[in-house]
Order: C-alpha cells, then structure tokens, then sequence
C-alpha cells in the first residue's frame, strides 16, 4: 500500500480523497477528528494527553459559542472550534483572559477572474468569518498569509503583483472598519507596495487597533527559496526588525510563513516580550505537513508564549502552467493547502487543529499570566547563557570562521 | 473521568496501569504501540504519514537483526527495535550510511544497596545490551545521561556524589572494551569529577572512539532549575563549547538533557557541522512528555542533523524523601522516566519510540548525506540572516537593553 503524492481538491471541496492505490478510504478532516472518531475514550484520551499535552494537568476547556455564530458557520459552510487555556490564579496579577481568533480560508473564484474581482470575492466570502469572531467577543484576530489573493508566488508571473496595496490600501480599510465595530485588533497579512521606497514590494502584516487605528507594520524577515516557491522573485526581506505590538489586549508580534522554521526569528520576537506570536502562512504538501505540528509548539515552549498558527485551505489552479526543478511534469497548481490552523501554548498544551479542507474560525480563549508562569517554572531564560550565542553567532558570520570539531586523530582526514 | 498524576511503578516493572480514575486500563508501551493496536491499517497508515512523516516520500524501512541479537532481547527482557532512513542516490558522494544505537535502561538494584554495588549492577545488566548492539553492527553507540548512577540529582544529598568518576574511570574503561571489541563509537555520559580543577563535578559526555581511544568529552551547557531538579546543587554549568567530533562514523556532538529546551544550544552543534546530535536525558511525568516528541524533532528540522533522543526508564526510589516546593507532600521519588528513546531526521521523520517501561535498545540506519540534501532543499542556513541575530543577542545582552515594542497610542500605559 503506497501513499499517492497530492490529493486533487479544487479550491477547497473536499472530494473523496482515495489517497492510497489500493482504493482503501481516508478521507477525514483532521488528524484529531480522525483519532477521535476512531479510538476509544480512554485511548483516545491517553493519545490526546502526549499529542496534545495538557493545561495546567487537565484536558482544553471548551467554549461555548452562541446560536447566531453557529448558524454563519453552517449557513456559510466554515468549520468554527472553540477552545480555552487556563493559567493559575496569582495572588498580585488578576487574570489577563484574551479571546483570540484566527481565519484561514481558501479563495473565492477562480484565479482566472479579472483580479479586482477576485480580491472583492474574497472580501465578500471573509464578511461572515471575521462577523462570527466579532459577535463571539474575539479580542485579537488574525488572518492567514496574503489573504487578499491566491498565493502565486509558485507562479513566477510577475502580473500577480497587482494585488499589492500600500500599508493604508483598501484591505486596511476593509478590516478597520471590523476593527472599530467589534472593539478587536485585527492582524492582516498583505502583499505591500511601498511607494515611498521605489515601489518596493514587501510580505508584510499590518497591525489594526481596537479603535480601526494602523498600530504599525511587520515585514517578513525569511524568505523561501524551496522548489516552487522563490518568494524573493516577489518582495524583500523584511526590515522591521522583530517588533512586538503592545494592543489594548497584550503583547503580539508575527513571525510570517517561512520564518517559523527559523528558531531565531521566533527567539527575537520573545526576547522583545511577545506573548502571541502569529504564524500566518500558506504551505501544503507532504513534506511540510508533518512539520506543522512540531514548529509552533517548540516556539511556544522554548519561548513561554502562545503561537497561534494559521495556513489557508484548498487547491489553487493558475491559468500558466509552471515547474518545480525536480523532474516532474509541469503544474497548473502547487499542491494542496492543508490549513489545520492551531494554537499552541507556553505549557506544551496545543488546540486541536481546524479542518484541513474547508475554511474556518478558531477561537481560543488564553491567559497571557500562563508566559511569565512558564518562564518562571521551567527557567529557560535564566539558564540560556545567551552570552555564548552572542560571542558564537559574531564569530560565525566572520568569512574565516573555523567551526569546533575534535577530530579522532587515528582517523585519515576525508573531505565530503 | 480524570487523569491520576503518575503512574506508580517500580523501577521499570510494568504494572497493570489504572491511570484513570473510573479504572479503565490504558496500559500500553508506546504510542505508536497503542496506535498501531487499535486503529485500521490505511487510518493509522495515515496518522502515522502526519505524526512520524515519512521518510524521502515512504514510509520508514526496517532492518532485519539477527536470531541471536533477539535472544539477547527476549533473555535479558530488553525492548529492540530497528529502522532504516534512507537518503537520495547522490553523483558525486557514495552514501554514507552509519548504524546508530541508542540504549535506555532502568537502575539494577535497588538505590539503599552500597554504591558500588549499584553501579556494578548496571555495568552487569548494559553488558548484553551493548553486546547486542555490537553484534548487529552499530558503528555509533549513545547510552542514556548519567547511565552509571540513579538520577538522584533530586535528593539534594552529596552523598550521590560518590558516583562521580574522572574521565579515564571505570566506566570508560568499561566501554572501552566494548569499543574496540566491535569496532563502535560509544558515547557514554557520566557524572564526572575533574580532578585536575578542585575536584569540580560536571555532567559529562565521553566520546570513545573505536579503538578504544578517548576521541574528548562535552560538558552539559545548561542545568535544570525546575521543581525538584536544580542540578545546579551538583554540577557546574559546561565550559566545552559547542564541540562537534569527527568519528570514524561521522561528525556528532552531545546535547546533554536540558539542553533539549534552549534552540541556540541545538543551533550551536549544528554550526559546528554536526550530522548527529545525541541527546542523553532523564526526565519525568506529564509536563515534558508532550515537549520530547517536539523538541527533538523541531532541531533535527531546524538544523538538517538527526537527533538520537534517549531517557531512561523505571521509577527510582530514595531512602529519605524529599519535597518539591509545589505545595505536595514529600515524596522518595521524582516520578517514572518514561523512556520513549527515538531518532529524528532532517526530513522531518522519526522513528517510532521504545516503550515507555522496559530497558531498549533502537538500532538506525542512517545515510548522513540526507543532511547536506536538506540544507539543500530547504535552503534554512542560506535564509538565516545570522547578522541579525548576532546584533539583536550582543544588544540583548546589555543590562540597559530595551526591547523593540511598537505600543498603541490609544493606550493608558499599565504595567503587569
């Protein structure tokens, strides 16, 4: 029984996903609802406690979410799971409880509409997800990675490029507009023109106050430059250094797609304080999937903040076909993204994942006292020796830098 | 139905595991045990593809050990695995592909017995593991942190010290037969007294080369400071750097236990060239377990190196009790070490685990050259802007230091 590379799912329908070649069935819609409907309670309860970890010594608390939030959920066909962390009770903090949402989705029409179309129709498809987490209370939202177009960087045409906005274009104006009626931060990742720079383009959030204010900007520090994806085709690298937002409900910063495999990018956002990091992203494919898991968690535990890890959904059809440089066939589409957008905690706690095939809304409900609790439990910060990377990293950029390696002297030197 | 905090178990016999308390039984061995017994095949075909990966696009090979390595096994009741990841066909390099053993083990005999009685008892019960490993070939051979003591670092009583040993003591002399008796690498991690520098204790890796020689030695860069565990009572904080060493086999390096939590120190090995990093621990209960699958596999990721992950097993009872300063009673044990030992790779695969009960030994064929083809692929090193990170920790470092926080202005200034 061999797995098949990608399943073939059209911007975000789900089909009948035969993804083996002996016809047997695994069609589900996430890893946790899959374990679930297919253990039984205890084992699936043991299974939980090691894949998900417990908050605080108990399983996640669940929240419940009002009739009218559901019924946009099924009237506008999202998956919608909510979920809350909690922290203990300190004797000189009052509890500091967000609610916190994150929206992934696929695109609206098809990538052969004429553009302003195709942004409009997204507009128009995110109006009941981001109304579902204002109505909930959500007090921090964030949207995946470019969410205002498909993600055509795999393409290398330069004509997606369109689609960029200046830091106060019409996607800022759209969410400021949620932002003031729901009292609510809202993060949004855009393709920037900066037109004071030369027209420079950049992969940037923008960050919206609770009152519709620009709070300011974050522009992606680490670039792909993996099989389809050369991302430095499109924009720079990010030079915003690694700001933390201080918002009327605690202390965020967003480490954007790629930057998540790097574990200085998330280190410099906590060393500044934050205590959500967001991940927004737009990654698919077999190789990556078994990473989700793994990155946002080890962020939040080495960093003692929440993570909360967003990937868009679905299979986006380019009207060019293009090549990934490994010998296969040229694509119309880079392959399936397979959003499981999660939150992660301090406490190696983690939420179960939202589908991996239609559009949905997480909201989690956190205490941000559980950062500084962890810091203080586990001392990671107190016994990093942060002085020995200072001196390592310094000596490391030098052109003649000479790595440490003890060689056994009884061996003949070998060159690889 | 609620989780009870430990399982009681003694010294790593398995006893019937009532962990919940409306007495259902979840007793298994690993949780690729219990997901393998109790999900259909193509389900858990796909569960595994997400928690474990797959390796190059497949699943992960296994290799065939000998009738009479699994006599050793089954005579000496140690748990044995086997596994193969494997890497592409390159033109310009031959594989290199390496055997790796990883041994985790509970103490043999009770902690009131005489010292050296205690560890003469562990000398006794590795023997036929390592025989094990040697007759099927391992090249590259870890034992777990500590391996010639109880974990007693808890205690806080000296009188543990007694184990300590230099680097040319007992215990490598002990391997060092082993070494040149099947041509192996060994690395052996002890508790070490430094005679040369006012008998200071550290923790301490020797690496034995397979001659026999001693190739040198890592001290543990980053000590515990948690709950019952401040190692710092015993030890010295490591003065050895970052070495990577060139074996016969390969370029490995030691991540002693804690280490496992602070990234830079993974980074660290991994500028230095490591292709393997060991990473020898004892830890406990509920809080790490859901960080050891993480971690591990997030640096093998991050760094394109395998990680060999090891903790040892069984409960380890004291004779005084001693308290946790977290409001529970005094206790003669820190609780059970779960085993659980595995290998990750760059590709974002692992093995799956030892049991979480029994002694083991987990054998892996390993091709080193998937390390270079992941630096490759994922291009992680050349999109790592380590300029930024070297001024951001010179910076951090200062006491004047001033995060960079972008606050809203709408907001009253508060303080937490």
């Amino acid at each position: 029984m061999e797995k098949i590379g990608d399943l073939v799912i059209d911007n975000g329908d789900v089909e009948e996903d035969n993804c083996f070649k002996d016809g047997s069935i695994c069609g589900y819609d996430s890893l946790h609802q899959l374990l679930r409907a297919n253990l039984q309670p205890h084992h699936f309860q043991e299974v939980s406690r090691v894949l998900l970890g417990l908050n605080r010594g108990r399983p996640l608390g669940q929240i419940a979410l009002s009739e009218s939030v559901k019924s946009l959920s099924s009237q506008n066909d999202f998956d919608l799971q909510g979920f809350s962390f909690c922290a203990d009770k300190e004797s000189l903090r009052e509890p500091r409880v967000v609610r916190v949402g994150l929206i992934q989705n696929s695109i609206a029409i098809p990538t052969t509409a004429p553009l302003l179309d195709q942004k409009k129709a997204i507009f128009e498809k995110l109006k009941p997800i981001i109304d579902a987490a204002g109505a909930s209370g959500v007090n921090l939202l964030c949207l995946q990675e470019a969410w205002m177009m498909p993600f055509a960087f795999c393409t290398r045409e330069k004509r997606w490029c369109e689609f960029s906005e200046p830091i106060d274009g019409e996607s800022t104006k759209f969410l400021q507009e949620f932002a003031k009626k729901y009292n609510m931060v809202i993060v949004s990742p855009i393709l920037e023109r900066d037109v004071n720079h030369g027209e420079t383009l950049w992969n940037t959030a923008v960050v919206i106050g609770n009152h519709g204010n620009v709070i300011g900007k974050h522009r992606k520090n680490h670039i792909p430059r993996v099989g389809d994806f050369n991302e430095s085709t499109y924009y720079m690298e990010g030079n915003t250094g690694h700001p933390v937002f201080e918002t009327a409900y605690g202390k965020i910063a967003i480490n954007i797609c790629y930057g998540r495999h790097h574990p200085l990018n998330w280190l410099a956002f906590g060393l500044n304080g934050a205590e959500i990091v967001f991940n927004p992203s737009a990654t698919v494919g077999e190789l990556s999937e078994p990473m989700w898991p793994i990155e946002a968690r080890n962020a939040a535990i080495a960093n003692s903040y929440f993570v909360g890890s967003i990937n868009r959904v679905g299979t986006e059809v380019f009207p060019n076909p293009f090549t990934s440089g490994d010998g296969k066939p040229q694509h119309a589409d880079f392959g399936h993204f397979y959003g499981s957008s999660h939150f992660s905690a301090p406490d190696a706690s983690c939420t179960p994942s939202l589908s991996r095939y239609k559009d949905g809304l997480l909201i989690t409900d956190m205490d941000l006292n559980l950062c500084r609790q962890f810091k203080d439990k586990w001392g990671f910060r107190m016994t990093a020796r942060y002085e020995l990377y200072a001196e390592m990293l310094a000596n490391y950029l030098k052109p003649d830098f000479q790595p440490q390696v003890i060689s056994d002297p009884s061996l003949q030197k070998k060159s690889y």
